[in-house]
């Protein structure tokens, strides 16, 4: 058989455990310096935090060609940075012009959006909810639970991802930080280059 | 704002139903001649079958942009032809290169999946199982189970759909009918173009 195989994993929705994946990667804790407004707390929570795994994506990938997609999950651990909540580095495809699927299995967490006139929009991320990323768009998930956060993820098998635009823009617009209570709100981004 | 704006769809698993859908089609029990075996058993199930919805899909559909992606849902009563699970039509995307991702939310189904040349593969759909569905397979999904069968999709915006591959190859080489306990199993469908 020449072509492609079929494939068929089993997603576990409280840890984010995907069968038949055939890639892995793990983003710790030291890896995130830089990323949070409050880089005394960071430096504080390092000598505890250092070593610990704060999201991990599991995926699927068959070939690089257009037309074929990419699947996976992302498990994010809960926490704050300062007030800050434990997030993705973020990023925009490389080819931007490529969208994405997210499917919520379980915890509790937002979409953090923005557009490259620096639009900015959230959409909550739970189970049984599908929130869909359009073209052009930079994005990052945010847990702003108490548990894991876990979900499901599409994208077109040669979209690529540029984490480097989030550096360029000094982060994203806004910030989740908690509201003092249970839940999140967001606040400006004093760092962020302002957008014409 | 000039970009395409995000979207977010709550999924209810029992039956299928999408929010903020923007497309939507049924297929009658009626539209489905010729597609089984026993061509007898569907002229006695027509009069009280005819105008039921036997599936129906809902999604969310952005653009037709390469890059772009279309997510949504189906929902596939359960029943027998004969002693032929209700199925869909099946198809090839119009882009042949073009994957497709399938999540089963409830029910008990299988993808059939062809290949161009001929090979057949099947995989299980049930609650938290992903499929992957390559470039270039045929696929139609079977509801096997007594429940209805309802699962998400995510494929490429420019991928389209060719259900004539269907009639040109008289259907699939396999057809998935009941084992005569509680399962299934394939067997030739006699019909079928032969491949070289």
């Amino acid at each position: 058989m020449k072509w492609i195989a079929p494939e068929s994993s089993q997603v576990f929705s409280e840890n984010g455990k995907l069968l038949n994946a055939n890639g892995r990667y793990q983003k710790h804790f030291r890896d995130l310096e830089g990323l949070y407004e409050d880089g005394e707390s960071f430096s504080r929570m390092l000598p505890e935090w250092s070593e610990k795994v704060v999201y991990q994506v599991e995926d699927h990938r068959a070939s690089e060609q257009p037309g074929d997609l990419i699947y996976g999950t992302t498990v994010m651990m809960p926490g704050k940075v300062g007030n800050e909540f434990f997030m993705t580095r973020g990023h925009q495809h490389q080819k931007a012009e490529c969208a994405e699927t997210y499917f919520g299995l379980s915890g509790e967490g937002i979409l953090l959006l923005e557009s490259p006139d620096g639009d900015v929009e959230v959409r909550e991320i739970r189970a049984g909810i599908m929130v869909y990323v359009p073209p052009y768009w930079i994005h990052r998930s945010v847990n702003t639970g108490n548990t894991d956060l876990v979900f499901l993820f599409n994208y077109p098998s040669d979209a690529g991802q540029d984490y480097g635009i989030i550096e360029r823009n000094r982060g994203m617009r806004k910030r989740v930080v908690t509201d003092g209570t249970n839940g999140w709100e967001l606040k400006d981004n004093e760092d962020s280059v302002k957008f014409s």
